[in-house]
């Protein structure tokens, strides 16, 4: 009888993919109880790849050949790295893209409606008379400006687009076909826009390339919405800005680190705040394991693996 | 020299608009401290639609002519008895269609994707590695449909549309020209969908029309959003359905009272509140109080009236 291959689960977020890979004849290690015997077998990693990834780690797992993110995002795994030790890295393509946009959006209106706000004051009895004409602008007209041009970005214009919004965006490559102008740079994009949605994918080329310069451009009665990752924000100048009023509003789905600690947000003003969860959704969540699993069985049967990084 | 036509405002509310008034040449009366010699005088009333103008208090204004709202609703004037006494009503028409749209679509967002109860888990340490996973369906191909086919309610199902959502609609007049399917009865159409979205002009024909049966049909699964008015919704039999689950979730802009006492909501899961905020924004509410100001003109040079209901 040939032994089960051995699937490492990397972290506790990812445990409920255990009774799948079961239910497909791996034997499950967990990595917050792996025993030397397990690590001496694992053949492959379901990882989420936003969580660092140690190459010492990786390198103390003998018959590894495969890192399978769960997520679109791999920014936690050293890609030139792994293939340098012969590891092979695959993620999650393009298939929560209307999932992350529809939260980008949520988190706009949330913000730009005071959604969150209002809730409050209906629940804490703060509802006078007197107070009930807004003091928001409207949507429409407004300009959006869209950093990184990829599939959720995409999703996202077109969405804005529905609300009478005027799209353009900006990222590091040119895209002719793109349907809206790009602008010359981020910092060009962030001076002519009301709204940035940071939806870009995360490397070492924009770590905290919003940076004061572009938080204060997007200006006093500007928001910014982040559905990609916490690195690409400058989060200490995001938060001076907010705290001075140089930047109007926040709506972040994502944060320097996770989770962020509440007190850092606790005298913060005009944020929304969600718990990285612009991804994950029913309909989501079974695509994007079912392209990890089935990555693992490509390369357990030396096939080749269908969404390579 | 003439007398100034007297303008009366109607609610504290309104309080905002009376610098308009008297910057055009109006002598400006306030229902809640409102003298016998200018009641005497009234030539017009600055009104919000939605709260009851008392037959009796308009009888007691001998030269009032004019019932000038502010809002799009006017549920709070008997239009059959101000017409009887000789009076004009007029409505802000189609000015903010697209304000309330956004606000019903955030309302859709914030309860489908736990958006305030994820910017609470965030505040309040909540965000544990293991409990980010969202169990939330997406809203890709799900159904949504619409309650009053107005101007609001296609504006509300243009932007549904790009989130791939597949829209109906019912109301009580068939539409030719409407580019969505009109179900067969509003039972049908809340058994079908997976979202429905109040977005009719409130009248007595449809007082409590969206009751349990209606309630139940949206099912325990499923979102009712309202941006209309809380007298189309049983809110009693909502309550109910929200305790028992036999309703999912319920997303409010509008109430049977407004303020809402806030303890009637203290022990009802899974809503979303806002203060009747739906309409008014910085670039709506000029617009709908500069229509008024300008009925008002009209009427007290003896034109007809731009936006009579």
């Amino acid at each position: 009888m040939t032994a089960q291959p051995v699937v490492l689960i990397s972290h506790q977020m990812l445990a409920p993919v255990q009774p799948a890979l079961e239910a497909n004849g791996y034997k499950v290690a967990r990595r917050w109880e792996l025993s030397p015997e397990d690590a001496a077998e694992v053949r492959a990693i379901i990882h989420a790849g936003e969580i660092p990834l140690q190459q010492d780690f990786l390198a103390s797992l003998p018959k590894l050949g495969l890192i399978a993110c769960v997520s679109v995002g791999y920014d936690g795994v050293d890609v030139p790295a792994a293939r340098a030790a012969g590891l092979e890295v695959t993620h999650a393509k393009g298939l929560n893209a209307d999932d992350v946009a529809d939260h980008a959006i949520g988190l706009l209106l949330a913000s730009w409606r005071n959604l969150v706000v209002g809730d409050a004051v209906v629940r804490d009895g703060g509802w006078r008379d007197d107070n009930r004409m807004g003091n928001r602008p409207g949507l429409k007209g407004r300009k959006i400006g869209v950093m990184g041009l990829g599939a959720i970005g995409e999703a996202t214009a077109r969405r804005a687009e529905s609300f009478g919004m005027i799209v353009s965006w900006w990222g590091p490559r040119p895209k002719p076909d793109a349907p809206w102008p790009r602008a010359e740079s981020l910092l060009a994009l962030a001076n002519d826009v009301d709204i940035l949605v940071v939806a870009s994918r995360a490397d070492e080329t924009n770590r905290n390339l919003v940076d004061r310069s572009i938080i204060e451009a997007v200006g006093s009665r500007g928001l910014i919405v982040n559905v990609a990752r916490g690195s690409i924000i400058d989060e200490d100048a995001l938060i001076t800005a907010l705290k001075s009023g140089t930047l109007g509003r926040a709506a972040l789905d994502v944060f320097a680190e996770e989770p962020t600690p509440p007190e850092r947000w606790a005298d913060v003003p005009n944020t929304v705040l969600t718990p990285h969860s612009a991804g994950g959704t029913v309909d989501s969540i079974p695509r994007m394991v079912g392209q990890a699993l089935e990555n693992v069985r490509l390369f357990v049967a030396g096939e080749p693996v269908m969404s390579p990084v």
